[in-house]
């Protein structure tokens, strides 16, 4: 059985956010992701207050996103690693990167971050994959079902949506 | 150029963040993909009192991903849709959705959504391509470089996390 998170709402969209909090939440698994750990390391680079940024770690710690480990002892120093469970939220920061990069339409794209396959050097971006033939799918031929987990309030969004009238 | 946003940082993740603004406008952008239209509906759909939604909704219409669009007279009454921006933000909400149907380790999935190629009806997931194979990149292949538009801070993350000694 899938947990119920967030108020209770079953939808997976919602246990994500819950695991992950807020927007410094977000940027602290950006960092993370990238390869920081120290929390000196994560306030220059958030630029957030102490008090958020210890907020938001022990958020993460108790949804079992990040976990603290000891690095140095007399005095003892902590270090930030991503969990299994933060690892697999990490392998969309490059979709969420790339999808605000897009964000402004005036013809000039200088994104500070660039993504690029390991092995080859090129440019990677992410795409929707037909599971049956390989074939990208572009998004808006995506469309979205009632899963085996749906609960009446998730049939109901996406029966109701179906119902409503059409764009004037 | 590109703008700042977020108290300044230069950081696509931010820029996204920034626009969606927390985890309510993310949920109501995600009814918004799903088809729903209209404040009760969003109330129902997530259910965040009168005065969140309100300011989440016209958040999400100041930083230009929803558009108010009025459907009758006599009175006035509004439906919310997304704008070209917004609905740029949403093609990446299954990837979201998948994401977070895939934290539980647990070895039980049941998804409250279901994503499928409206052309063929077979599961739909998202992947890295690499731009010049159309080969999938396995998230752990891809390597994140600063780009054209990243600034000192960028630059200093990205170097410190790879100057950071390896886990223990």
């Amino acid at each position: 059985m899938r947990s119920k998170s967030f108020d209770g709402m079953v939808c997976s969209v919602a246990d994500l956010l819950a695991a992950v909090g807020d927007r410094w939440g977000f940027l602290i698994l950006r960092d993370l992701v990238l390869g920081l750990r120290r929390y000196e390391d994560f306030r220059r680079s958030t630029g957030v207050t102490n008090t958020t940024l210890s907020d938001r770690l022990k958020h993460l710690e108790a949804s079992g996103v990040v976990r603290r480990q000891r690095y140095q002892s007399k005095p003892d120093r902590f270090e930030y690693l991503l969990t299994k469970k933060g690892e697999k939220i990490g392998t969309m920061m490059a979709v969420l990167a790339q999808t605000g990069a897009n964000l402004e339409d005036n013809g000039i794209s200088a994104p500070p971050m660039r993504f690029v396959n390991k092995a080859t050097g090129a440019e990677v971006t992410w795409a929707y994959i037909d599971q049956s033939t390989g074939e990208i799918v572009l998004p808006n031929a995506v469309n979205v079902e009632p899963g085996s987990g749906a609960d009446e309030l998730m049939r109901w969004r996406l029966s109701h949506a179906k119902e409503s009238p059409p764009e004037k």
